[in-house]
């Protein structure tokens, strides 16, 4: 069948797909000096965010998201205490940061403030950490943040940004993972949305490549479910610095004492599993 | 944007998503007894079979499905021998399963010879060990077959079908799974795909139910990625009987012989791992 204009439609080129979601009606729409973003009330997803004709995230299911983005990689630093968000204007990966205890500090570098202020508006539960005192709200490019921070300062970076097009480009760079390698500690790991195993391993394979060659002793991408992006199977890949993947705080991780959905230490593990065929074409990168 | 005619969509009603994949052209079309059958040539999926509008599977992706779908049962049941399929006509789950050297006898009930006759014609490579002297085929309705099996006779049944409409409705019932359970010896699994955690917990709850009030001892549902089917993110839902699925043979899966492309004794390990979410909704029904 062919979809009516009561479906707002996502093709993915590469992937020779599309996705789609049933929508009441566009709540918003604006071009900010940095990308084109709507807002759209769907039948059955609730809120979900356009930028640029690329869907970054809906009410249902950015729970997956936002939960793998953060907690692995904080479970993998043995003593996180300040972290750094490049991108992540719709606060919920903060949100999900915020959870941990042990967490003193968080700086959020977003280039579009307009992707946070209409987060608030029409994803206000993302944004409930908003006003807690450990969160940091910048406002600017990270990739320059990232190349002016002081040595040793962060010990977790969450790269939670849009695709490597546009101005998120100069995140999937050897450059940038230098920058990053500089600014965390003794021990610390850098997290960033890697696309899809099925559609983008173009993307994924120079990004575990760029990020040992900018320093990282392991590089291991985390495998999780993920509906509103192509091919509904994600990724988010950790670069390690003075720690391991393997010798992530699994008991602390059992023992945690906030809610999540999706997030456990099983699921974890899970997503730590790298199925033969992108083991394979890793090892042949 | 709308898509055009070049695409082919499935819309998910009770997920208010759709799905689409870009064509090149229809290879086939039919209209058989019990249901009709469309096969299209994508651009970038392979070959696309479709069943009552529904997408039954691509070249592209099927291993993801059918390696899940007989594996982790396979290496869960102590020793396997006797092996039943039901539905399964496209052959990709026989292909998998006679990949066990193990395995002295797989009977596939499928009702629709169509399907499998379209599978060797345009799947062909899921159709390669058709010819195994080990592999016999029945066209016949499942449901039947199962209710008048020799008791004890089969040590691991899996229900390869479609959707609960049409057909295959009666293979998610009570009665069903108490069929299987007198046809298995004194270990045995069943597993059957199980549909999506994200947009099915109305089939997957009652499907966890019904098998244990049928007498299986422990269910469980493993979780993996099926870019083509709603979600993305689909579960094959196991009964076991005299068996437990904490139990299976890792050391046998690590130490395997054939290729697989997703299926891993850690990735076997990962489709295990339940997310709280769908934890607390099997908890609360």
């Amino acid at each position: 069948m062919v979809l009516d204009a009561n479906w707002f439609t996502e093709v993915c080129e590469e992937g020779g797909s599309a996705f789609s979601l049933k929508i009441r009606r566009k709540l918003h729409e604006e071009q900010t000096p940095y990308q084109r973003i709507e807002i759209y009330e769907t039948e059955t997803f609730g809120n979900l965010m356009v930028i640029d004709g690329f869907i970054m995230l809906s009410s249902r299911d950015n729970f997956l998201y936002h939960e793998m983005m953060s907690h692995p990689a904080l479970f993998t630093h043995p003593a996180p205490r300040r972290v750094v968000i490049i991108g992540g204007g719709d606060c919920g990966t903060l949100r999900e940061v915020l959870r941990h205890p042990e967490i003193e500090h968080v700086l959020q570098v977003e280039i579009d403030e307009r992707v946070t202020r209409l987060a608030e508006q029409y994803f206000p539960e993302l944004c409930e950490a908003n006003g807690d005192p450990r969160a940091e709200f910048f406002f600017g490019d990270g990739i320059r943040w990232m190349a002016e921070a002081e040595p040793g300062s962060v010990d977790v970076i969450i790269v939670d940004s849009t695709d490597p097009i546009g101005p998120a480009k100069g995140l999937f760079t050897e450059d940038f993972y230098r920058n990053c390698h500089r600014a965390l500690g003794e021990a610390g790991v850098v997290v960033q949305q890697s696309e899809s195993p099925l559609y983008h391993l173009d993307i994924l394979l120079p990004m575990h490549r760029a990020m040992r060659a900018a320093g990282f002793s392991e590089t291991r991408s985390l495998h999780f479910p993920q509906p509103v992006y192509p091919s509904g199977w994600w990724t988010a890949t950790m670069g390690l610095k003075g720690c391991t993947t393997d010798g992530w705080r699994r008991a602390d991780a059992a023992g945690k004492t906030f809610p999540t959905r999706y997030y456990s230490a099983e699921t974890h593990a899970a997503a730590l599993a790298q199925p033969p065929f992108f083991l394979q074409a890793l090892e042949g990168s």
